[in-house]
């Protein structure tokens, strides 16, 4: 066993960095490694037009379990291979045009060229010091979306993991901006709708403020939250001696895709006092629209009276899943709650022109997140992001009316994002099982992916037009198995 | 502006479908764009033997600034030349093998192709239902850790982005499994060092426990929390009506890598009812060392007798940053906190043979992390990364045993793990300006990087070798350019 004590022990050395060397491969190792990859990349691109948007495979990925990590390994082509059959052939394809469930992802492609190179040069995004690059581009692109928002020069925010730590960041920087601690937390109140995301709901939790009170404000017929039954509600709990304490709207509820009244309610959160965060995870990047859709982009325009927005580039910018964002009104919010010092830290303090991520932020070390989406922003611009998102709200309003006028099919209201809810109605039978039956089946056959959910009670389809790769012929295919499966149902009665 | 009312305004989805098809490039843009930057990650890889560890440009990066996200574009060519010129060449470089600041990360080339996968195919890791292959990976790395710990099989957890936010998620199981919350707050107690990371403080403020008592419990002369010492407190604070609520141990401080006493720490975590978290979010993985390195497992053996244990992969397991890790000897206290139910999520909760991530953590869409570490250790295997860990053990006691020796330097303790602190004594003049001066020019001059702290009030340097790809050759000119640099600081007096 080497200790300091003698010369011999450090032989060991040699012995230890040959096989230690086997992490860091050589430049021919490395471009072998590259090609094997680069095609599993492009044979699962190339074949996605034809792939499901699901696998059918219950016992899908059972494999993985079955051939642990061990000492030797299995080597990168035996791994590749396991991933291409247990990992990718199984569960759900948010990659797929076709994929129309939750609010759909997507994953550029370059954005995975952009991950690739984040993760080779390892730029550490956390500190100013550490990585300005890394930390300007983070920077950039928050400041791009304050924009976007319509935010003021004071706003900050950073690059989260995805939106329940976004949003979660939001509600610790509301609950210290409000001073709501100790016997505060059971007078003081939460607002929301039974749409909002229950994200919002575990953050409370995680924050230490489950006894907190959380009112439930009803909601409109297209689901969005009533502004005079959220004043109401804030002026009896004023009256009562509690204090409303913050407000979450959402800007696009993963239900429907409704957009709560946000100037109202900014309205009510400065007549009370509240804070007002709004959860824009899904609908905040439809703003880029603002030409072809201003009605759209109107409904979102009051994001710049909130005092903290979540917007999920992993979303409706289509990078990989793991990338959300925060953005707040007074970046000092989230300096108060998250700047600390260390002394190991001492080198880092100097010439700090630009905020570090740490400071804003509940993270340290971090993923250099920034490539993934500022690779594509650049690399395609803006336009081309614009026009998409464009698409899918026009794609679901073609939805919205082509499932109007199919015989049996009941649309719900008029989408006001890109989410569209709708139900067949049996010619006789129990609707809520007869669309569960529907909901099943589809899932099973695969095509195409569209998820299911309750409304007032009622099971209810939807089709959440998110993917960048979702085009018409896409939403059309979706329509033509949607009246296939459904007369298929109707005659096996 | 288009409705459903209209067939005609339908026709806008052709023009904008063919602009947004430049976010999803064809197979020929696709390996055009993959060959771009593949030359990219190549030359860097290539040139990175010689490159600085630390590039001074005190401008660095601002072009990244002055290049906004705009309509069209700057094209992907543009994007790369930004990038090697203002991120990769600015700043640290933490994937030098001469890069010791801190705690080194490195980011394992297979990583990176693992990264560029996960992203391309986007797979859904938050839910088993939604990707089965990718929850069972991540869950079958943690089960490896929880193996590698000594934790039963009631253990569970789920892979962070990063070490912050793991700890974060052990404070907030921890409160919840002592019921911590309103007036209790005040009367619990928790207990660390002053080498303890920051970042456990700012969870706690995070959590809403600002207003918990924090004991700092003193250390003995290699800096490991003195178990006697934190008895007197435990007893005390019970005695004056506290809770003993939480103890925070240090399995290889950033400071100076010590391991507080693991197994004393246990008995009186016992002893007081209080939950035992262990960051070893740096240490923990040198249980692989168990083989060479014996007594330093011996260190960790205790981990098995945590609560949680925090242990960062994208320390000492190389992968890129954004990878922590969090597991709970039992799995229910994180159940408890985090699995939360949602109409919208309705589908996914059929045919659930695994824990899915979202249920054990505050994350739910998540970036799919588990093929960044899987990746590595199928290809490599767990042997290579166990004598990497020990080399670098065996390299600390290396710089140890020589710094020692070199005429003017004073080696702090011998090294628990991998971290070496160290100072040069001047013939004359203050010590602490001295090694200030001495890691300035270091830094300056970028060849090696090591980072600096404050031990007992001195001003310190600190060698951590944490890197895969620091070898003996890169400890040796770590030790020239050393003496050199001091060298030339007491000749210019």
């Amino acid at each position: 066993m080497p200790n300091s004590g003698s010369e011999s022990s450090f032989d060991l050395l040699s012995e230890l960095d040959a096989l230690s060397r086997r992490l860091d491969p050589g430049p021919e190792d490395r471009r072998q490694s590259t090609r094997l990859v680069a095609e599993h990349v492009h044979a699962y691109l190339d074949a996605l037009p034809d792939a499901p948007a699901r696998f059918d495979r219950p016992d899908g990925g059972s494999r993985i379990r079955e051939i642990p990590v061990s000492e030797d390994g299995i080597g990168l082509e035996a791994a590749l291979d396991l991933l291409r059959e247990h990992v990718d052939a199984v569960g759900l394809n948010p990659t797929s045009g076709r994929f129309f469930g939750y609010i759909p992802g997507g994953g550029l492609f370059t954005s995975g060229l952009g991950d690739w190179m984040a993760a080779t040069t390892n730029r550490y995004a956390g500190v100013f010091f550490a990585s300005p690059g890394a930390v300007r581009m983070e920077n950039a692109l928050i400041r791009w979306m304050a924009d976007l928002i319509g935010f003021p020069e004071t706003a900050g925010g950073y690059l989260a993991a995805g939106g329940s730590l976004a949003n979660q960041t939001a509600i610790v920087a509301a609950r210290e901006a409000k001073g709501v601690e100790g016997a505060a937390i059971e007078r003081s109140v939460v607002y929301l709708t039974d749409h909002a995301h229950h994200c919002i709901l575990k953050a409370l939790g995680i924050a230490g403020l489950r006894r907190s009170v959380v009112r439930t404000v009803p909601v409109d017929e297209r689901y969005r939250m009533r502004a005079e039954a959220l004043q109401e509600l804030l002026s009896t709990d004023r009256e009562n001696g509690l204090t409303p304490f913050m407000i979450v709207a959402s800007a696009g509820t993963t239900n429907t895709g409704s957009v709560d009244p946000l100037d109202a309610i900014a309205d009510l959160a400065r007549e009370y006092d509240a804070w007002y965060h709004v959860d824009a995870a899904y609908g905040g990047f439809f703003r880029l629209c603002a030409e072809t859709f201003p009605e759209t982009a109107d409904l979102l325009e009051a994001m710049s009276r909130a005092d903290s927005v979540v917007m999920d580039p992993h979303k409706t910018l289509f990078v990989p899943y793991g990338t959300g964002a925060l953005i707040v009104r007074d970046r000092r919010h989230l300096l108060d709650t998250h700047s600390m010092d260390a002394d190991y830290m001492q080198d880092t303090r100097s010439a700090d022109h630009e905020d570090s991520p740490a400071d804003l932020s509940p993270e340290l070390t971090k993923h250099f997140r920034g490539l993934r989406l500022w690779l594509p922003l650049q690399a395609h611009g803006v336009a081309a992001f614009r026009a998409a998102l464009s698409e899918k709200l026009l794609l679901a309003r073609y939805f919205h009316r082509r499932i109007g006028e199919l015989n049996g099919f009941e649309a719900g209201p008029e989408p006001d994002l890109s989410v569209v809810t709708f139900r067949y109605v049996p010619a006789a039978g129990d609707p809520d099982d007869f669309n569960r039956r529907l909901a099943g089946r589809l899932q099973r056959d695969g095509r195409v992916f569209l998820s299911s959910t309750q409304i007032e009670g009622r099971f209810t389809l939807r089709l959440a037009a998110v993917c960048f790769r979702s085009h018409r012929e896409h939403v059309d295919e979706a329509i033509d198995i949607l009246r296939e499966t459904a007369a298929e149902l109707e005659a096996e009665r």
